[in-house]
């Protein structure tokens, strides 16, 4: 009988990886000199052909020992590489390498987090962290320490209360439970997640209103999970218009939840969120914020400020593969009352039995409706312990200011025209009296020559160019070439 | 300024990851020998204890250069380690060493699957491993070489015929689109998108129709999909029962979805799926097969037989982190018609604008209902290719053997009782004339004391230990000691 491959763990597991991640290492280097810039050059036919080239045949009869090297290299040499300055199309982050080696060790134990007994470990690892992204997100006493609007009771978790005397006096508030989150596959998962909360909560009826603006994730959860059409409120400015969504409130029947936007995927703008959670307590609607961009400036006190009144929604998206620096996936929904969780509880006796969970083994089912589920928390609890709130704070501070100044730069160029400064660390800007076909023209044109990666976004009736910085190493160097580009490529 | 932490792709990140990785297998090494076998001694609070110990403060005002090797190495001192032989308890599989360290290579360049210019290679791998896994299950043709049975006509998605003539001679059958697959998060997911795709094909008014040995999240995904409450079709034998799911057929009201299961989560057993195959057609029904863990079995030529039928099913979940030996996710499902899957397209001006598509850029959004979405197609195709089909039908081969020898000890030892020789690699048994307190005291022992991780299974009205053997270095003396284990700490 043969020996069957390799372990990644057990006590040969270290020695048996050790030679595979210098292969990887080794292909990674030969792919990214092979591809010379942040992204491979002929398009997508180009792309597809060396693909088909390095994969051959996918399921042979017989394997190939250098399936690992020839395919990691053509990934490398065929990628979109967001450490590179020049790759800012998209919310789409350079990963720190310290969260990259921690997600190795994810991998190698392979934790599974739909039972303690496939990951006693990371089971705690993802409460304790949780726990405290909930705590940024609300303060830990549940939002008591920022909050500025009231806002609808949720469903009580707390026990029922039992009054024995007869004068109805009012009962003493009971302590709020600290808040608590849950660890995703992304802002998408987020979001479908505080729509089912708030389905449950409000019954099937419950109507998504959300502005112009929003994720496009947010009506497809609504489609997914079979509630009402949705809502659309203008954001004729880009973020969601307060006196609109007063007049929608008023004129649909309920119940509502609102869905604001803390970092638009197009512009990075920030939705008034004090108004529009004083709208959504006038009016007894529940409050979500999309904050999967703008989510990450609560680590930098300089740029916090404009996320005030985010602690006043029930439910917020995280997205630490975007402002955190993870690879993918970093998703957080936060909850500001951990009671509306509960309806996410689920048994199967082969996981949670309750002869187990009575005899103290805790039950994971309920924290997502995922089963097999990886450790994603490990990555996320390295890198804040090792770079602390000042450092996440310091990258935060230095993306927003490589924006400011290709904003900056933009701005004082005749030959540009600049959209808004930026809000966090995104700025639109196209070549000025151009058509829109000339805007996305010089986009594809630099995109089929591998020479940047530009997003796109449709803002006044015109199309612009999209540039994200996330790349705390980009130099303002880096930021001139970009605009050079652009510059000798706009066509006409 | 201060210089920014490294990032893990770019061109100096492979020199940056690799003293980091250096740290992860020390700490790993460190962990696992502290740890000391299957999983941590002590119990959740000891575990948690140490685990909060190892943390400190998640998010410090200032960041701790240590915390990648304390973090991992209590993660690995308190995991529940799958290459250890005597963890037996789940679905969890040791992932292979060469597929841990494809996947750091997904980690680091951290493509995303929701636009072409965020993973221009790891798109087009995408679409060659899940193209080539749809034709493991349906055959090349879209089952055209194995199907048995007539399945229920799904939507059209061929371009209408146009016929000019007056006379209504049939047209010709359209050449059939090849068979597609999407990656998922495990069969969870997979299973979540075959109802979806059966409420978008047939109304929300389908009816899941699954077997009582069905996996938890077929009703849990009905519910999440606002389908009716799924009826639950007796399976007295642990399969699903041919003559009572012809009634239920018979007597509600359609359209009906029926998910049969080839390898249950409780002993690894396969439903007949020719039959229910032809029960479908039949009535009319859309059929999905739940394979997540039988699904493996494709790989073997000695073990595919009792697959067949498979497909004949509209859609199949498989999860190649069971008997594929991947860290988790990767899960797949795969669909016959492709045809099917026009319901995921989905438009988000800055991801798949229409003139970019017109132009060639290639739309992804259509492929899940994540947005950002890592590559776990990587570790896949690097497995399938460096193994080829010899070599996982090979493991799939070895794991199935050690159930056989171990079902076989426990059927000749006085002191054990066995449900059933293992269809696949699961073993139930349990210590003869026990109570059910006793079996599940004994899994709890031994649980807390770090010596084992046994599974458990209520079958015929008793509890019974499970053991599910998915480690291909497991030898015949480790499954001895397994069994002296429960014989020596069974109480009463």
């Amino acid at each position: 009988m043969s020996t069957p491959p390799s372990l990644a763990s057990g006590p040969e597991g270290p020695r048996a990886l050790r030679p595979l991640l210098d292969t990887v290492l080794r292909a990674l280097d030969e792919g990214a000199r092979a591809r010379g810039g942040p992204l491979p050059s002929g398009g997508p036919d180009a792309v597809a052909a060396r693909m088909r080239d390095a994969v051959g045949d996918v399921l042979p009869d017989q394997g190939d020992p250098h399936a690992l090297h020839s395919l990691v290299r053509a990934l490398a040499e065929n990628a979109a590489d967001p450490a590179d300055p020049l790759c800012t199309a998209h919310l789409h982050c350079p990963p720190l390498a310290l969260a990259t080696a921690a997600d190795l060790a994810a991998s190698t134990l392979n934790p599974s987090l739909d039972s303690w007994d496939q990951g006693p470990g990371a089971a705690e690892l993802e409460a304790l962290v949780t726990g405290a992204l909930a705590g940024e997100v609300f303060g830990d006493g549940g939002g008591e320490r920022r909050r500025t609007a009231p806002v609808t009771p949720a469903p009580q978790a707390a026990p029922p209360h039992t009054t024995t005397g007869t004068t109805p006096t009012p009962a003493p508030t009971p302590p709020r439970n600290p808040p608590s989150a849950l660890i995703t596959t992304g802002g998408t998962e987020s979001n479908q997640l505080a729509l089912l909360l708030a389905r449950e909560a409000h019954g099937a009826g419950v109507r998504l209103v959300h502005g112009a603006n929003a994720h496009h994730s947010l009506p497809r959860a609504a489609w997914l999970l079979g509630l009402p059409e949705p809502v659309v409120v203008p954001a004729p400015a880009g973020v969601l218009d307060p006196a609109c969504l007063d007049e929608a409130l008023r004129q649909l029947p309920g119940p509502h939840i609102v869905a604001a936007t803390a970092g638009t995927t197009d512009a990075g703008l920030i939705d008034p969120l004090p108004e529009i959670a004083a709208l959504c307590a006038a009016h007894g609607a529940r409050l979500h914020v999309d904050a999967a961009y703008g989510g990450g400036l609560l680590f930098s006190d300089r740029h916090r400020a404009p996320l005030t009144g985010l602690d006043a929604a029930d439910t917020v998206t995280l997205d630490l593969h975007k402002l955190g620096w993870q690879p993918v996936a970093a998703g957080v929904l936060a909850v500001r009352d951990p009671g509306d969780l509960a309806v996410l509880h689920h048994r199967a006796d082969y996981l949670n039995a309750d002869d187990d969970t009575e005899a103290g083994l805790p039950d994971l089912l309920g924290r997502s409706l995922r089963t097999s589920r990886r450790p994603d928390v490990l990555k996320i609890a390295v890198t804040l312990g090792t770079l602390g709130r000042s450092g996440l704070g310091r990258l935060v501070e230095q993306v927003c200011e490589r924006a400011a100044e290709f904003a900056a730069l933009v701005h004082d160029h005749p030959g540009f025209e600049l959209y808004d400064p930026p809000t966090i660390s995104t700025v639109l800007f196209r070549p000025a009296h151009a058509t829109d076909a000339a805007v996305a023209a010089v986009r594809r044109r630099l995109l089929t020559d591998g020479r940047a990666v530009l997003g796109r976004a449709r803002l006044d009736g015109r199309l612009w160019l999209k540039a994200t910085f996330l790349n705390p190493h980009t130099r303002p160097d880096d930021l001139a070439a970009l605009l050079k580009l652009v510059e000798g490529n706009t066509p006409g």
